[in-house]
């Protein structure tokens, strides 16, 4: 299958790519709109609870071609979504730069601090040889793959990557990645550039393998403040961007910079990215505007699809009715949470398809 | 020094009021501006960690006037700032309704998290009551102030004291808060309703015993979608506002829904607060448009205080120079961490009235 991805360029060029999903990322708009979510394949699935315990770790999970294959193709199968997305984690990068990576269960990544002395350490070029299962993972998805559904490859950007590196852990208050930045700029800037290029070699590697569109996730963007989300969110989303295009100009890239608020605006119109993925918290009035610009993708809360039932109705068609006819992904503004019901996501998936057909 | 209520609001009509901070918040602008920050009184203080230990609980000290006077006053003799803010904390409000809530050191608050039935036993009647002694607090700080400095007084906003009292501490991603919300949107609706009327009263027996300007915290608004921001983050502080303002219109009250993105402006435009603090997340560009309608504080990153030296300098700076000029109090974007080194905020406050001075 290593001709998968000059079948997918073939499919990006001249006329609009034929995957609905591909198709609305180009710019076009398509009725009713492609729908996926948003850590779709994970613990809410009992199907994914099942082939879990298959693996001693979850990076021996990630790294495992054929479960991660299966977990990527799960709920496509269950809903059939309108996209699958490669089952992996953002801290595979720091584990291929040479960093130790745990996860404990219920708590979340565990990762040994990083100081300024390991800097040096770290190994740029061994990333794509020790990501070598997850491209493995990503052509095995594409032979399992309807034809009508895109596959998305994926990255942590450069400055949520980099928090789990300085802080251990998921951040609370950040202040650890904080000083570190503020207080050697220099060495910061430093693991950002090593970033920047680990992470451009990968999605590259990504495509290579047959991803056919790109999300960025830059979780805990909306922490800074913004001379430092320009400095630290912008400049290295637009150097990802420019590096992953020079190779592959025609797959698209959606940016997630949650939480960015007014800064979404910035980072739509700085980096490059082809579509911006909405976290809940943006108004759909600002929805619409930024819609003007580029395709967007969003933007339910995961706890209201936690809820089901008419709240769920309600915010489904309201983000229909505002978003619908322009450019749009259908998405949550964040992952499904682990309770999620998963009749909630089928009747969610019924929503979508049915409010656009009557 | 029942009177003082009085004074101030002799002093708050006609012509522009003589303490900075009130002129600003009436819409004067002042040079150098006013500047005071949040949670400056605390633990990053040595002077606070010794009266600390004279209290058993956090809440013992919250409701022993003669410490948490002297807190108060323990910053503005320092610093000199031009305003004191009164020593407490938002989870007052929960404990006169009759919850029990306790602070474990290094972890922070603990409450029993609420079930819809324990709703039929809040208490609203006894708050004022049992708040008495945050009264007496504020009497002995305005005995003690000096005669430039404004005394503010708080509460936490509904929302964001819902969760504390659902969550039974500070969330994580808010689930049983929302959850409440979106399954029984009744009883949450009662709950908030509740406070509302209970923080209502809470800051009109604060004007009365001697506050002469309010700040509202929303410390979560930023993790509400839209439509959910509006019915629990602006409607309860438009309600709150218009009951305060009904026997107190004069007082200025800021408001602060923190990480509200780009609802800020609408939370500015339909509450009816007179200010608004902003987070360190608002670009200045866009502070710059909100200040064309109203009176903005802000907005320096916390940790841009820890870090000290240039970094600080161009950080407030910067700020100075965009928002310097129209209404304006200098502040940081959220509360000062305890690991702050006192003598940045001397030199954050120097910086603050040389630069307009230069």
């Amino acid at each position: 299958m290593d001709n998968a991805k000059s079948n997918a360029n073939i499919e990006d060029r001249g006329a609009m790519p034929a995957k609905r999903l591909l198709r609305v990322l180009a710019g076009g708009s398509v009725a009713p709109p492609p729908v996926w979510l948003m850590r779709q394949a994970g613990r809410y699935l009992p199907e994914y609870r099942a082939l879990r315990s298959k693996a001693k770790t979850f990076l021996d999970l990630c790294f495992s071609p054929d479960l991660a294959a299966e977990i990527t193709l799960q709920p496509v199968r269950r809903f059939d979504l309108d996209a699958a997305i490669l089952f992996s984690d953002i801290l595979v990068v720091p584990y291929a730069l040479g960093r130790r990576v745990g996860f404990v269960e219920g708590e979340g990544p565990k990762l040994d601090p990083i100081q300024p002395t390991d800097l040096g350490k770290l190994n740029g070029d061994g990333v794509c040889t020790r990501l070598a299962p997850v491209f493995e993972t990503i052509r095995s998805v594409r032979r399992g793959l309807p034809a009508s559904t895109a596959l998305i490859g994926f990255a942590g950007a450069p400055w949520t990557v980099a928090t789990y590196m300085i802080e251990g852990r998921s951040g609370n208050d950040f202040s650890a990645s904080k000083s570190f930045a503020l207080a050697d700029a220099k060495n910061f800037a430093k693991l950002i550039e090593v970033l920047v290029e680990a992470t451009s070699d990968y999605l590259t590697a990504q495509i290579d393998a047959g991803a056919e569109a790109l999300q960025l996730f830059d979780s805990w963007a909306g922490v800074l403040g913004e001379p430092e989300f320009r400095r630290w969110v912008i400049e290295p989303t637009r150097s990802i961007v420019a590096r992953v295009k020079k190779k592959n100009p025609d797959v698209p890239i959606i940016g997630f910079p949650r939480g960015a608020g007014m800064l979404y605006a910035d980072y739509a119109r700085e980096t490059g990215v082809n579509a911006l993925s909405l976290d809940p918290g943006v108004p759909l009035v600002l929805a619409r505007a930024l819609q003007a610009r580029l395709p967007v993708q969003g933007n339910l809360d995961p706890q209201i699809l936690v809820a089901g039932g008419d709240a769920m109705r309600r915010g489904v068609e309201t983000i229909l009715a505002a978003l619908g006819e322009g450019p749009f992904v259908f998405n949550l503004g964040h992952g499904i949470v682990p309770e999620t019901p998963p009749e909630h996501v089928a009747e969610l998936v019924r929503i979508v398809r049915g409010a656009a057909a009557a």
